[in-house]
């Protein structure tokens, strides 16, 4: 589809008011059981930073603020002036670690792809999708759907510690 | 805290493998019960770009990409560079249409809001927010958290046509 009939489709504005222009879609939050686990999960495994923690003991939750960065030379090293470009950049995943959820044995957060489903997956796109795949099996990451499973070769599925989906795609063209 | 304390808290990998250098946090995606509802909250109200619709008739599923993007001259105009460059950005929300939902009054997607809990938000960053909220009234857009309730005045939450959250922060400082 071209662009014009993209944006002729029903529903679609295709001009969206000015006033929009600087919007940045920031981040996705996920509730995690085990934030140790899952911070080992976002930054050894996918690469992520973990760029800012926000603390509440009071209502006993902390936030985390992870980016895929290629460019680590542009994180702020000032707290402050990294908290601002944090909320400035499209590609946030923000972890919420309820307290105490990972000492429960039985507690588990629902990933959203079964009854009830709503959200799907997060996706991370690499440059050699068959390379990442063999990575991940080295490392002993739990698979979803891989490459040879079902009828679409070019994608894979993993899954993170709470059993969230993370899509794999390759962002180059496919041989 | 700084980067050091960040990459030296429990579960982190401060310097992950240069093998993850150039991955994407390329999007996050979530089912919808009626897409031409879904196109117009995502495109109008927010202000995003419709950048590829994947049909998939035999299975009954449709797939909408959409992005923010501030700058629309980097946008492809042939429809297989755009899918190739669609794939290498970060920021973009896909949007999982089953045919049929919509004809089926009862039917209603989970938010991760409400036991099962599981994903949380999506998060806009603006450059005003109070102006943002005030047009985002004015458009009859449902709230979840207004500026002014409960603690925390520098954030709201609107609510998507699937009663998914979407946070709205500032990233210019608050004054």
């Amino acid at each position: 589809m071209t662009q014009e009939e993209l944006n002729a489709l029903p529903g679609v504005t295709g001009s969206p008011e000015a006033f929009t222009q600087d919007y940045v879609f920031n981040h996705t939050m996920l509730r995690v059981k085990d934030i140790e686990k899952s911070l080992d999960f976002y930054t050894r495994i996918l690469g992520f930073t973990l760029l800012e923690v926000s603390r509440h003991p009071d209502a006993e939750f902390d936030l985390y603020f992870l980016a895929l960065i290629k460019d680590k030379a542009q994180i702020p090293t000032d707290a402050k002036a990294r908290h601002q470009w944090r909320k400035s950049i499209p590609g946030i995943v923000e972890l919420t670690y309820n307290y105490g959820t990972e000492k429960d044995l039985e507690f588990a957060y629902h990933n959203g792809n079964s009854d009830p489903r709503g959200f799907g997956h997060l996706c991370v796109s690499v440059p050699d999708i068959k390379a990442a795949c063999e990575r991940f099996e080295a490392l002993g990451v739990d698979f979803q759907k891989r490459l040879t499973d079902g009828r679409m070769r070019s994608i894979a599925f993993i899954k993170d510690p709470d059993a969230y989906w993370v899509e794999i795609i390759q962002f180059t063209e496919v041989e």
